[in-house]
C-alpha cells in the first residue's frame, strides 16, 4: 500500500490549554497541507487524567479502589475531550477532520482493565476516512474489549497507541511530540555536555527509554516488531529531533551510544534462606503474580547450605513486594532487608557487543572516584550497576566523559 | 414481561459534587435492597456540559462554530463522567453495578447532532446485566447512530433516555429527580398559595411541562404514548412528590389543573400582505426549515386584498426569524415589526373539555385587573394569553383564585 499517512502524537502537556492546542491544530493542518495524511494520536490535557483518578478515590466509600472497569470509562474521557476540541479547532480552519475514540478506531484489546494490550486492528473506518481527504484525531490510550467495554492500556498508553496505528496503517514515521527536543546520550541536567543524538537503534532506544523522552519500552518494542520509523522531537521547538530506526542506518559507529540513568530503585534482601532446587522460583513467583517487576537479582554463594538473595524492584513496588514475601508461608528464611534511595546507571551501545572490556573500564572509572556498586547486571548492550543515589551525578559525568560521549 | 425494574433519572444539581453523588449513591443501594432493579439515567454533574460547550467556542479559529459531530462526542463525555462515578460508589457500597453509555445500553438514534431522535433501544445487554443482579447506571443524554457516532439528544435529553428506557424495559415507573418537589398548580415563586399536584394525566402535563420541574415536554408525549407512569420528585426530599399517569386516574375532577407561565415570547408581525391562497404557508415554511418554532398564529380580516400576520416565538429565535423573512424575496409586504417582552398565560386541564366558557371567565377575569390580551389561542384543554410580561404576576394570582386552585 503506497500512501502519505504520517502518524503525529502530542501529549498532554503539548496541548495543556486552549493556546497550546490551536498552535497544534495550525501545525497539524500546515502537515496537511504539505500533502501528508495526517493521522493524529492524542493525550488527556494537561492534568486532566490526574483530575479524573482524584475524582475516582473521592466518590468510593470506606476507600475501596475504584472499580477498573469504571475506571478505564472515566479515564477514557479526558483522551475524547482533547481529540473532539482539536478535530473542532482544525475543522475551524477549514480542513476536513474527523475525531475517532479508541472504538472508533477500531482499537481492540485484551481484557485487562488499566492495562490492556492491543489485541487488533480494525483500520476500515480509518481508511474510509482518510479516503475522504479527513485528517483523524485518535483518542489516545484506550481501545474496547470483546464485551464491548471500554478498557485504557496503561503507562506509555498513547505513545503505544500511535505506533500501533502507524503499523496497522503503514505509515510512513510515526512522529512523537513531546516536552523535550529529543533522544540525549544522557539526562542534560546532570551532564552538561550531554547531546542530543540524531539516530539510534531500537535496540539502543529501548534500553535509553527512561531517559527525557520518557517513551515508555513498550511503545518502543512494537516499533521494533514491526519497523516503524519514530521520530522524536519538541512540540513547540524548530530544532531536529531524533529518529529511531533499524540498526543498519546508525550515523556513527560509536560503541557507547548512551548513559540510561533510574532513580526509582529499591532493593530487597532475603538473608539466609535455605538453597534448594526451586528457591528462586518460590521467591520470585507470588511477585510476578501479583504483576511485580524484578529487576537485578543478585544470589551469593550458598553457606552451609544458605544463601542471601537480592533483587531491585521499583520504589512503587518496594512495601507491596516486601509484605507479600513476609506473608510467604512456606519461605524459610532468616529476615527480609529493605532499602531504598538507590538509582541504576547504564552504558548502553549495540556496539559494545563486539567490543569487550566495557564492563572493566566502567567499573574502574566508578572505583576512581570512589564510588560502591551494590548491584550488576548486563546485557548485550547494555552493563549497569546499582549505586547510591547520591553518587548519580559524579558516576554519569565521568562515565560521559570516559566513553566519549561529550564529543560529536 | 414481568420485571422489578425501576428507572430513576437524577439531573445534574442532584449529583453536582461528590458529597450528593454519594448520597445518590446510598439511595438507589437502598431501593436495590426494598427489591427493586434499578436503572439509573444521570446527566452531567453541575455545570459541566456549560464549561464543555464554552470549551468548544475557546478553540476555534474566526468564532466559527463547532462542529456538530465532534461536539456530541464532547459533550457526551460529562455523563459517562457522572455514570463511572456513581458506578464506582455503589460498587464500594458492596453492590454489583455497571455503568453503561449510550452506545452500550444500545440506545441507537437518528443522525441528527445536537438534538437527535431515539430510533431503536436494543436492550439485550441491559437485561443480560440485570439478570446478573446488577444495578445499571445509563450516561443520559446520548446514543449512536447507524455509522457509529455518538449523538445527543438536545434539550430534555436525559428525561427523555429514561422514559425511553422505561418503556423498553417495561419499568414499573419511571422517576424523575429534580430540584424541585413535583409539580406544583402554578409557579410558587408567582404565587404563594401554589399547591404541589398529586396526581396529574399526561395531556395537563404536557401543557404544564414549562413549569417548576422543566421535564421537556418531548420525554412526556413519549411517556404518554408508551403509557410510563412517571413520578416526579425532589431528590433530597422525604415529601410526596407528583405521579404523571393516565387520565382516568385522576384524583379529583377540578376541570382547571393548573396555570402554565412561559415569559420567553417574543412576537412577529408582518404589515399589509398580499392575501391569496398559500400566503401563511409561504410566511412559515421559510422558518419551520431552520427548525423555528411558531406558536400563537394571528391573521386579521383582509381588507382591500391585504392582511396583517402576527405570530409568536421564543425569545432566543426572535431576529432569526426576523432576519429570515426580512430575506424572503417572494414576499411582498409593508414592514415586519418584531418585539419581545410578552409572556403566555395558560389555563390547564382536561376537565375544560367539556365544559364551557371557561375563556370567557378567563378573559373577564383579566379585563377586571386591566390587563390586555395581545393574541389568544385555545386548544380542547388549555386556553392561552399571550400578555405583557409586567403583567405576569397580577394575572397569575388573580387566575390562581378565580378557579379555585388555592383550595385542595
Amino acid at each position: 500500500m503506497k500512501n502519505n499517512i504520517v502518524v503525529q502524537k502530542y501529549g498532554g502537556t503539548s496541548i495543556g490549554d486552549v493556546d497550546k492546542l490551536k498552535l497544534i491544530a495550525k501545525k497539524i493542518v500546515d502537515k496537511k497541507l504539505e500533502g501528508f495524511s495526517p493521522v493524529v494520536v492524542v493525550s488527556a490535557m494537561g492534568k486532566t487524567t490526574d483530575e479524573l483518578v482524584e475524582m475516582s478515590e473521592k466518590v468510593t466509600f470506606n476507600q475501596i479502589e475504584p472499580d477498573p472497569r469504571e475506571k478505564d470509562t472515566l479515564l477514557s474521557t479526558g483522551e475524547l475531550v482533547s481529540a473532539t476540541l482539536l478535530a473542532m479547532s482544525i475543522k475551524s480552519l477549514g480542513q476536513e477532520v474527523i475525531s475517532l475514540s479508541g472504538p472508533q478506531a477500531g482499537i481492540f484489546t485484551d481484557h485487562i482493565h488499566g492495562s490492556a494490550r492491543i489485541s487488533d486492528i480494525n483500520i476500515e473506518r480509518m481508511i474510509n476516512e482518510i479516503n475522504k481527504n479527513k485528517i483523524l484525531i485518535i483518542a489516545g490510550f484506550q481501545g474496547i474489549n470483546t464485551e464491548g467495554d471500554i478498557t485504557t492500556l496503561g503507562r506509555g498508553g498513547s505513545d503505544t497507541t500511535a505506533v500501533a496505528l502507524a503499523a496497522a496503517l503503514n505509515a510512513k514515521v510515526c512522529e512523537i511530540f513531546t516536552d523535550v527536543e529529543g533522544i540525549y546520550t544522557t539526562d542534560p541536567r546532570i551532564v552538561s555536555k550531554a547531546r542530543k543524538i540524531n539516530f539510534i537503534n531500537y535496540e539502543d532506544m529501548l534500553e535509553m527509554a527512561v531517559l527525557g523522552a520518557k517513551m515508555h519500552p513498550r511503545s518502543i518494542e512494537l516499533a521494533s516488531v514491526y519497523n516503524v520509523p519514530v521520530y522524536v522531537a519538541g512540540t513547540f521547538s524548530k530544532s531536529k529531533g531524533t529518529l529511531i530506526i533499524k540498526g543498519d542506518n546508525m550515523e556513527n559507529n560509536k560503541t557507547v551510544t548512551g548513559i540510561a540513568i533510574d532513580k526509582n530503585v529499591s532493593k530487597i534482601t532475603i538473608k539466609k534462606i535455605k538453597n534448594k532446587p526451586g528457591t528462586a522460583g518460590s521467591i520470585l513467583r507470588p511477585l510476578s503474580d501479583q504483576s511485580i517487576s524484578i529487576d537485578i537479582i543478585v544470589q551469593n554463594i550458598p553457606m552451609d547450605g544458605f544463601i542471601d538473595f537480592s533483587f531491585s524492584v521499583s520504589n512503587d513496588d518496594l512495601q507491596r513486594a516486601y509484605d507479600i514475601l513476609m506473608n510467604q508461608k512456606n519461605l524459610d528464611f532468616e529476615d527480609i532487608i529493605k532499602g531504598s534511595g538507590f538509582a541504576k546507571i547504564s552504558l548502553v551501545g549495540t556496539g559494545m557487543q563486539n567490543a569487550p572490556g566495557y564492563a572493566t573500564e566502567m567499573f574502574t572509572a566508578l572505583g576512581g572516584v570512589n564510588i560502591d556498586i551494590e548491584m550488576i547486571t548486563t546485557s548485550e548492550i547494555r552493563i549497569t550497576c546499582l549505586i547510591n543515589e547520591n553518587h548519580v551525578n559524579s558516576a554519569v559525568n565521568v562515565l560521559h566523559s570516559k566513553f566519549d560521549l561529550d564529543k560529536e
